[in-house]
């Protein structure tokens, strides 16, 4: 891949990278399998485990279906499911060559949050087909994380199955992408010494992330007249006739209520922070000089971000973040989901409301503490080990909250 | 449960086992789970593992599908899927009370053989839906274990999965039943010196387990003058009209070619070998000693056999078997389908043929040496850890010389 001059920021991009993960997943046989949790050196272990003994779990559950909670995975384990649609940067390449992805995410949940995530690919990118087969393997579950599922799909996907399932159902790509956009976003404003409600946001990007993003910047504080969201062919607004969708529809109707038209470039004019979920180097520096004092810049285009690093502090920006793990301030989704849904699963809850997911926001950003707090340090590291338990406990508050939790405290055994 | 007094010559039953098994499933939080197989302490792991790393084996995969066996868990991974239709004796409980029973499968797959079981419980009994949704999760697995399906919905269920999936699928209460049982049988032959093509068998049970050990049996050499199924109306012969389906037709067309006619009892006058998948306490002492000399019995209704062993004993039969754990010569599903998926994966197999499973047979039969042979001894205790190796390797081999076979030679690491 072609970098621009700007990575010289960032550390050297690392050619060997491909490989040496091709070695890793082959030596592995992949990145996850299953392990057993009870003994079974023996015919009584066998009696226990299974048959016979297994029989009376089976008959509780039966007779209690919330019993499944107490006597089975399912309190702790989300499947990981992708259509294989729309993976990485790679596009729809399909359920098998999705599979590493799953894998990878399913690795995460287990080392960050002693989740067991387990991979489902589905053969098939009908959303019916999709909704159906989700909604008939859930029994197993005691959550759903939709991942590389495209736009617009994802949106009626997730809605449908989160209505119909009495379990979270949450589409990784809006909303946990959106949480640790928002925090980063929270704690980059406290550095400028800008409030939320007084910023005007540019938005680039109108799929699964934008439009969460923007959804959930409103219910934190941003205005609805001082954001506005693009796509290729430039600012949403109502009444604009090319290039759109119901869900670019809906974006017309919340955002951008002074009813602003034109480019991005010409949307970028004075703004204080843009948030790109869109292409690699669409902004240029002349766009981003053109920002208002202490721009804020998330350029999230991976692996090459719609402006680069360097190239943007040239530019005047004070504050830069992109997806990169070899760049300042990668905002990275494995400070999101993990946290998230162990604090659902901790509650057994039946959904993952706004508020659980402001909650995992707040105490994401409140992690970085203000003698860390830097130009630098706006977010904690991907792995950073101090997330997963304030996010948890965040959440698993707010579920209380959202009155989605359910009665589970049976014999509780926290695996973080 | 009530006892029979035949259960004096096996252990008593122990009542604590139910309670027990509670508080296993319990504490552990479900016998199974997720493990990683790699490293994720720092962000060059999360590189290799995950994004942006991952990329590559990704598009490995989508350039040539078969490399999903090299780079992913596909190769080692089998889903074992139910729909809780037909969960041990407890009927039609429902998924969510059927998801014990397939996690301990699940345990006994990584266990005895290394294999990571994937527990699927299927919110439907719909056939169309069920097939469609196997169909849907396939790309995932390197196999698949249906699991108590009611028949006679799972012989269409699996007849038609296995004709539109490039992996194995297998329902385990018919084939993985029936190799235990005509392994048992080679083994009972020997002590009592009698010939396969020169036994009268009967057969009490025509479900999914009957028909498939039916069938098997006549592979394995019984002739179809000498076999005769029975279900609760008695013989199935062509031209009986009362409580027929179309497996039964198929069973009154390939069994009973004398075309004998009238009740269990009426079958059992002379016979040399009872095969029971049926109900308990069927068999009378009475029709025990109408059998012919070493007679061979294997009452497998579970927990409560269709005969007792000392009351079939007392009634002069040579060798009892049983499903149960705590009497001697159990016929454990245990002891076969580890190994024939071990075997099947190991060469990433397309389908598990009948050669497959009668390679089955024979390994498992060979287990046991001249020298432990004996009457109390005809089958190698559940967990013998000798019993995966033999099985699998077999079934290996059958499975190429089938043509069933891919290429999958990268670098395999068995884990047996």
């Amino acid at each position: 891949m072609k970098m621009d001059k700007g990575i010289s920021m960032c550390k050297e991009g690392d050619n060997t990278l491909g490989e040496r993960s091709l070695e890793l997943h082959e030596s592995a046989g992949g990145v996850i399998g299953i392990c057993g949790k009870v003994p079974l050196d023996n015919v009584e272990d066998l009696s226990l485990a299974y048959t016979p003994g297994v029989a009376e779990p089976c008959r509780r559950i039966a007779e209690d279906p919330d019993q499944v909670y107490r006597y089975t995975m399912k309190k702790n384990s989300v499947a990981v499911i992708s259509d294989g649609s729309a993976v990485l940067g790679l596009g729809n390449i399909g359920p098998l060559a999705a599979l590493p992805v799953m894998e990878g995410k399913a690795l995460i949940f287990k080392e960050l949050a002693g989740i067991d995530g387990v991979p489902i690919c589905l053969d098939t990118n009908d959303q019916e087909e999709i909704i159906r087969t989700i909604r008939n393997i859930a029994p197993v579950f005691g959550g759903i994380n939709l991942e590389d599922i495209s736009a617009p799909r994802c949106f009626d996907i997730e809605g449908r199955l989160r209505s119909e399932l009495p379990i979270p159902v949450f589409h990784d790509d809006q909303h946990g992408t959106a949480v640790v956009v928002i925090a980063g976003l929270i704690n980059a404003l406290k550095i400028v010494g800008k409030e939320i409600d007084k910023i005007d946001v540019v938005i680039s990007g109108a799929g699964a992330a934008g439009k969460a993003i923007a959804l959930k910047l409103m219910y934190a504080g941003v205005s609805s007249e001082r954001l506005v969201v693009c796509d290729s062919r430039g600012i949403i607004h109502k009444g604009r006739k090319e290039g759109m969708n119901p869900e670019k529809e809906e974006i017309a109707d919340l955002t951008n209520k002074k009813g602003i038209s034109g480019t991005l470039a010409d949307a970028l004019i004075g703004s204080d922070v843009f948030i790109g979920v869109s292409a690699p180097g669409i902004v240029s520096k002349e766009m981003a000089s053109s920002m208002a004092k202490d721009a804020i810049i998330f350029a999230m285009a991976n692996p090459v971000p719609e402006i680069m690093p360097s190239l943007a502090k040239e530019a005047g920006a004070r504050i830069v973040a992109t997806g990169r793990s070899d760049c300042p301030n990668q905002i990275n989704n494995c400070l999101g989901f993990p946290g998230l849904f162990r604090g659902a699963l901790d509650t057994c809850a039946s959904d993952i409301t706004t508020e659980m997911e402001m909650a995992a926001v707040y105490a994401l950003a409140s992690i970085v503490t203000d003698e860390e707090l830097d130009e630098n340090y706006i977010i904690p590291g991907p792995l950073d080990r101090r997330v997963v338990k304030a996010v948890a406990s965040a959440v698993a508050a707010a579920a209380i909250k959202s009155g989605v939790a359910r009665s589970c405290e049976f014999d509780q055994d926290p695996t973080v």
